[in-house]
């Protein structure tokens, strides 16, 4: 076995998923993360943590949806939500052998599959859990990339030095939590949003930092009252749609404007889904350097080093003070936006990052020029 | 997809589980099995069934068991339990990439882990649960048969017409539970058993005859007070050994002789584990005429059409009579004998099977010689 399997499941036990001796832990492997899935039952031995297995086939998903008659509708999987409300961890591993194996489901199907599964979900979300990829044929053919040349790419991005990253992160955090107001400035963009009364999580993949995703490396804060104008040069795919250089105007907090070089139509349709779709739930900041390209992947595009994301859509809970509800929305859809260059992200006037370096970083130019 | 393929879910699900709209199903399938889980989920669909797939992979189980340190013991999976306990139904997808993947776990841990898991166990026995193989090349090999003959030789096993054999075989039944005594002749074999008290299961496949293996076709009881000597042709692999030719000699219910050409040792291993293990806990006939060659996998083996099997060792409740306990053993092992040639079976003295033919069968010859 590759010793960078064995290295993603100790990352994915110990620092992510903090498991202890006695851990009921439930390992939701897909038809290809099965190499992965042996090295983190490994690891689960080790620990003296009990195992179930459980299997994330979109094909398996694929047929049971479309062979459902949908007017009957879902029901919700009671032995499912037993099991779940009994697990103390739940450890997802992604690895399908077809990115699109569920295209022809139709969206209805879909939702109403989702909202039948509303407690085993709330369930899951109750127990330490943790999404990561195993990288497959499938998701390197997803980022146009080779299978080898894939792996290389995916164990950068999660064999970091997490505690060192968190701690990193932890400065921007403080800043965010301290602050009242982030501007970002960039080429065709110029935003200023509110935070002040909001929290924001430090993602550094791991349960103890509130954080469930494998890799990660990004601060996120829910803002609001947005005003001026934002443009995101990452091209990525939106419900299917390609999506190349949207760009949205706010007043006021709100969504009055928007383009975009392709997939305009796909944005519309996000951004009149509700109320709520129109307002940012998400100032995400990506730290993870690990990431040195885009593969279309959010779960690793929005991470990545020296980029901005927003969110239009629903705020995290974990963002907002105890008694609000924050942006509520039936939608979360990030686009991002490179700040590597010709940049700067001020908190309270402060600019806190240009150029993509922060300024606790080598490299990072004050206001009058001179690299620190 | 391959048709059979189709036809075989459809026979699990209908056929043996007898699935109904809002039943708990969970779905373990073996990491070659994904073909069939998928064929299975849409039968699941169309019935209006609840799925949660689980992946039983022995390879995973290897990694585990070899990582937990021995001295600690093994804990009752309390998530896996409340998952059992929630599920109506519990469908087994045997498909593994290699019938030794857990070869060089110690015996002593296995033995451990399975004494943890005794209340799963008990929860999945209490569910309508069925067990079946997808055909896979593992078990192919394991046949010493190539991929694409494994696959006709696992289908024809597998497609029969069930409900006509349950009923062939409940006549077989009805003379089993009607009976006092049973008389094996053949080769080197010449065995009285009494059956009187004891109820035969006519294992057709079907939760619904109380029998949970797909395929089946067998009709089997626990007999007593075995006497004579019975001789067991059929080659088969035991605890890992190669096993031909046994030869066993009872007196007053127990063995007091055993020999075999080849792999006497295990045997003898076998016959002292507890006192139940030199007595038989099952006297079974095979009438599955679809299995028509040994291929060393019991599931198959000891329901091959014109065959016999004796298991010493644990008797099934099923056969027993409320209040008794049966042959008491840790131990269940199955041998089986050939006959299809110069033997004949007796109930109470009278010929129910010979050379291979029922009485009710075309081409049985009666006491006088003369052909039905």
């Amino acid at each position: 076995m590759d010793e960078r399997i064995r290295e993603h499941a100790a990352v994915l036990v110990d620092w992510s998923a903090r498991v202890e001796d006695g851990d009921d832990v439930v390992l939701s492997a897909g038809p290809d993360a099965h190499e992965l899935a042996v090295a983190v039952a490994e690891e689960l031995g080790e620990r003296g943590a009990n195992l179930l297995a459980t299997y994330s086939s979109g094909e398996i998903t694929r047929a049971y949806l479309t062979a459902r008659d949908d007017e009957d509708g879902f029901e919700e999987p009671a032995h499912e939500r037993a099991l779940l409300e009994a697990a103390d961890v739940y450890l997802s591993l992604g690895g399908g052998r077809n990115t699109s194996a569920t295209a022809d489901v139709p969206g209805e199907t879909r939702q109403k599959y989702r909202s039948a599964r509303k407690a085993v979900r709330e369930a899951r979300y109750d127990t330490r859990w943790v999404s990561t990829v195993h990288p497959t044929r499938s998701l390197a053919q997803q980022a146009n990339m080779s299978y080898e040349a894939y792996r290389e790419f995916a164990y950068d991005a999660i064999l970091r030095d997490w505690e060192s990253l968190a701690e990193e992160m932890g400065r921007l955090k403080t800043l965010l939590d301290e602050g009242s107001a982030v501007r970002l400035v960039s080429q065709n963009t110029d935003l200023t949003m509110r935070i002040d009364g909001r929290t924001a999580v430090n993602s550094a993949a791991s349960v103890a930092y509130d954080s469930h995703n494998l890799p990660s490396g990004e601060v996120f804060t829910a803002p609001y009252g947005t005003e001026g104008v934002v443009a995101f040069d990452v091209p990525m795919t939106i419900r299917g749609e390609p999506v190349e250089d949207v760009r949205l105007e706010f007043e006021d907090g709100e969504v009055v404007d928007h383009t975009a070089e392709r997939g305009e139509a796909v944005i519309g349709d996000v951004l009149e889904t509700d109320a709520g779709a129109r307002r940012l739930g998400e100032l995400g900041v990506g730290m993870n350097r690990g990431i040195d390209r885009y593969t279309d992947n959010i779960l690793f595009d929005e991470k990545m080093g020296e980029t901005v994301h927003l969110a239009v859509g629903r705020a995290y809970d974990a963002c907002l003070p105890e008694d609000e509800s924050g942006n509520d929305s039936a939608v979360h859809v990030d686009l991002i936006t490179d700040v590597s260059e010709d940049s700067r992200l001020e908190i309270d006037g402060e600019v806190v990052q240009r150029n993509g370096r922060f300024r606790w970083e080598d490299g990072f130019e004050s206001e009058d020029g001179r690299s620190r």
